[in-house]
């Protein structure tokens, strides 16, 4: 049976939004673990022998057992160190509801934003377009609630909140104001940041996402 | 709060792996429920309001609420009808990787396979050899177990074996036996159908499956 405590290493790079959401989880149930960031060009092979099927980041390992996939390893979590910051709710309902929206966003939200810096002319456009709609059904999603989880912070909260530090770097090169379409959303995202500091320390500056991406740009061959 | 018992409909298409997936995890529940086909090239009023995101089936519809996404509603099914035939193991690890194979199959088998009926040329044996890649890493994952899910049939096993329908159709169009790649994964398939009523009472005859790919092939322009 896996068992709380025990050694937690967490293979992970910094900017990942998958990444941040196991580190968000992991700091809400106030688990300590080492830290280790990957270098994607040349991966470890810790990372290759614990993820060989995708030799992806984030994975955890846990008492030596590797777990992959961010949202398989968020549930993980919760199940494992249940006695503390639930992620989900207890109505199986909202559960499938937040896995859902979840899915929904590894399935569109992920790689339209993807699209919004690494293409050009047409597909540009219809990237901007999908992103704003995807952010608006989130937005609707979310209603007048604080969080996704309603008066908590929950499993959807976890799953978006990281894409909130990617904001500047996607209105950049969006050519958008994430504000004039969602403002809820961006509401939220503060509120995120305010009041949980699972949050505000683990979301990198915007800055710094903004240069990466202005880096990856160069070497997709986007800008000189 | 979501309850056992009420009304459960079911939108789905009989030739879907994923729609059989909730079949097969209904059935094992013994969940009475209204199933309804769709005519895919003509959605029902019912469907694209239950599932307006993605507009797909499979639905399951309980009380009015609709839950979509296979995984999601078999997740939902389970923690739903929890006095019978659990299909996750009690131990958050192995129903971490349960979870994990299942993604797998989700992320690259289903379209892979796909791939294998839908095109030609080098994109064909590309998809030929990946087909069997990720067939002999599942046969990996279930080695000498009689079930993914050990002694019992459980999720991993409603995720894949509505595949084992297909098989024939994948063989035809893959140029492929795969009994000869993996054994252990025939022996499965034939396992399954032998022992648990939900899947011989759920899988469509494989030459039903046959036809409909022989449809699917000329409307794509393979065959004329």
């Amino acid at each position: 049976m896996a068992k709380q405590g025990g050694e937690v290493i967490l293979l992970d790079f910094w900017a990942s939004l998958y990444g941040m959401r196991v580190r968000i989880a992991l700091a809400e149930k106030g688990i300590h673990y080492e830290y280790r960031e990957e270098d994607l060009g040349s991966k470890s092979q810790l990372l290759l022998k614990s993820n060989p099927v995708h030799k992806k980041i984030p994975v955890l390992i846990h008492n030596g057992k590797p777990v992959s996939e961010s949202s398989i390893i968020v549930e993980y979590i919760d199940e494992v160190w249940n006695d503390k910051a639930p992620l989900f709710p207890s109505d199986p309902y909202a559960k499938a509801q937040a896995k859902f929206w979840a899915d929904f966003i590894d399935k569109t939200l992920y790689q339209i934003g993807r699209n919004l810096y690494s293409t050009k002319g047409e597909e540009h456009e219809a990237a901007r377009k999908e992103f704003i709609s995807c952010l608006q059904l989130l937005e609707g999603e979310l209603g007048d609630k604080p969080y996704f989880g309603g008066e908590s912070f929950g499993y959807l909260d976890v799953s978006l909140i990281p894409f909130y530090s990617w904001f500047q770097a996607f209105e950049t090169y969006g050519n958008m104001i994430i504000e004039h379409e969602c403002p809820k959303l961006i509401a939220w995202g503060k509120r995120c940041i305010q009041n949980k500091e699972s949050v505000s320390n683990t979301l990198p500056e915007s800055e710094k996402v903004l240069g990466l991406i202005q880096r990856l740009r160069k070497r997709f061959g986007i800008d000189e």
